[in-house]
């Protein structure tokens, strides 16, 4: 199969998540993406986490299947260099993405000076051009103060980076939907895509902003208990937890069913004049509920739990630590999705291809590429360069060539 | 400006959360999105978050802009008028998205035999096929192992569903990427994602898994600190709390200069023969910065803290409830991501348009519409019905008129 993005051509210049993540996720669907590294290396280069001898594990696994074209951006000719490949002729190029770093070279105007109908993401921290990160964003919108457990008094910041996935996704969706409306009426597009602003929509979009206004207070804290519906840990017999979730009616009547608690459901029902098919009265009920289960959990392994779980509806989640997926996928028992990829300058590494299936496979994604590995090739390819041109430029230490992220 | 994906016709049957923000964020893109929704009404129609008469703010915001075309999918009739409108000729349309639940009446091969060169996204909990939602999928990868508090014996799982904004946001980048595909070759796409992929490949891509495995152990939880860098939450004198996270050396240089810590930390960094500028270093000491800094923040309310890191390039973040976020919003102080947006049968509602800004403007949203409110236009527009014939088909309950979502 044709991969759905060959033949298009992006040029990328981020860092951090959200920006590689974006031109991550093209090249993976096919795309040829460049991404414009420093001379010296990206900054991302060193990030955390990193291998037993100091290498980026975080830069190996955000930047699989992207070409790296090193230019020193702060000599005009490097940057000259750059705005020609962003703005280089061809109906599948002329697709540009950026961040706040990049808007110090790369002014948008200048750009569509040079190409009318170029589709350009730029990526920033608050929409206003402030810098900002995930780790900071998350907190203004009350994920950590809902997240905390009841006996705590500090708040909890989840260590997912989720607002830089959901921006670097949404950067690709710009991008594909700049590049549709550009097939049809030729124009260009200048989008501007906010960390900030994807955690308030998204925050927004589900309710919990109308929530607390119309109801003049904040939702509960409610340590691991799900929200309006029924879903919660539990601890099982070989010290490990699982969560149980039913919000479907079939799904509570499964986990009834499963449990055998189906009487004492139905006395508490008359006891309490409540309907526990309804998710609501469930959320409600959701302590005492817990109470009634918990002796089944307990009474049986983690493994016997999933197990039963297997013939219902009920869907139950193991609690495990990176290093038991990992055990989980060396034995085989891990999705697809999950592979080895090899890479210059590390042994293979476990990462990812992309979730998205094409007529049932999985796409192909090879490894991180050494900085400046493409330099020759897009000035050569693209730019139309001489081998003696792109030598002059390499002595004077503006174009970069291969080398590999260093050890700290 | 036209919206970018303005003349687009996309088919969605979904519930829950992924599907309906792929329609959702579509149609906020400018396609027409037409959701296929059962004649008694959609399951999510009572979902939690509830406004203050029972009507829920989460269908609300979930489905602005996406038009709803009501259709009995268990009588054969209503399934082939549905199966019309997803394969319905036309260059912008024999687009669809669909969830598990749209599985038991949407088979991919007997659709592609109606319309060969459809692009069917098809959304899933395990990529064999079983359900899964967010709130089970999470603890699986590792995440409420690593967020738990140092002092907490129970895992915690974040209440955000980061996965089902991550899965509904591949799904629009997959379907414009079958899209693409489409247009350059003709060729339709079976494209499926699974939530629990999801999760797993962006935690293998930030290289979690790679870590666990390469270094043999997983990485210390770590409470409210950052990985790999400093960043910590603080007490302010009001008993506010706020972020402050230095991840480059700018960052750390202006976070010491704005604390006046400068010296001591010069001599702690003598005393313990380290460089801060290193970020590793940074976190290695994370505990030692975190007590030097406290008594800066606990000197200063939360408002005066932000003002003075606005001259600096450090990011701090305030911890604030959705109901804060709120008063802010009514203050005219937040982002203008943030809208209220008017829709039949409620009041108008805070909720948001896309993030995405196009020509530095925000699109313009429109609320959500009564289930059925378009099952005439689309029966007579799309398919060519007569009126009789769609009061025929209303008269058996085959197709549904307006209705508004209940109270409960």
């Amino acid at each position: 199969m044709t991969a759905p993005l060959a033949g298009l051509r992006v040029v990328e210049a981020t860092s951090f998540v959200a920006g590689p993540l974006a031109g991550m996720t093209l090249a993976q669907l096919g795309a040829t993406v460049l991404r414009i590294d420093p001379v010296e290396g990206s900054v991302d280069g060193g990030r955390w986490p990193l291998d037993r001898v100091g290498r980026s594990l975080f830069w190996a696994g955000l930047n699989k299947g992207v070409r790296s074209v090193a230019l020193d951006l702060r000599i005009p000719e490097g940057q000259e260099l750059a705005t020609a490949l962003v703005t280089a002729p061809g109906d599948d190029a002329g697709l540009f993405v950026d961040n706040t770093i990049g808007r110090l070279y790369f002014d948008h105007d200048r750009l569509r000076a040079r190409r009318e109908d170029l589709v350009h993401v730029h990526i920033q921290g608050y929409a206003d051009g402030r810098a900002a990160m995930d780790y900071a964003v998350n907190p203004r919108y009350g994920v950590p103060m809902l997240t905390r457990h009841t006996d705590l008094d500090r708040p909890t910041n989840h260590v997912l980076p989720a607002w830089d996935i959901a921006t670097g996704l949404l950067a690709v969706s710009g991008l594909l939907a700049g590049l549709r409306r550009r097939a049809l009426d030729g124009q260009g597009s200048r989008i501007d895509l906010a960390l900030d602003d994807v955690a308030a929509a998204h925050v927004a979009h589900l309710g919990w902003l109308a929530e607390a206004e119309e109801n003049g207070r904040d939702r509960p804290r409610l340590g691991n208990h799900m929200y309006g519906a029924f879903g919660v840990d539990f601890a099982c017999a070989d010290g490990r937890r699982v969560i149980a979730v039913a919000i479907t009616r079939q799904q509570w009547r499964d986990l009834v069913r499963v449990t055998g608690t189906e009487k004492v459901f139905a006395a508490l029902e008359t006891a309490h004049e409540v309907d526990l098919d309804e998710e609501g009265a469930r959320f409600e009920h959701r302590a005492l509920i817990e109470a009634v289960l918990a002796p089944w959990f307990a009474a049986r392994t983690a493994a016997e739990v999933l197990d039963a779980a297997k013939s219902t509806r009920v869907m139950v989640g193991e609690f495990r630590t990176p290093s038991e997926v990992v055990a989980a996928y060396r034995r085989g028992e891990e999705s697809a999705v999950l592979v080895d990829v090899a890479a210059e300058g590390r042994p293979p590494m476990l990462t990812a291809t992309s979730p998205l299936r094409w007529d049932e496979r999985y796409l192909e994604t090879s490894g991180a590429r050494p900085f400046g590995s493409d330099t020759h090739w897009a000035l050569s390819e693209i730019l139309g360069l001489s081998d003696r041109e792109i030598g002059s430029l390499a002595d004077r230490k503006i174009a970069g060539s291969r080398s590999v992220p260093g050890r700290r």
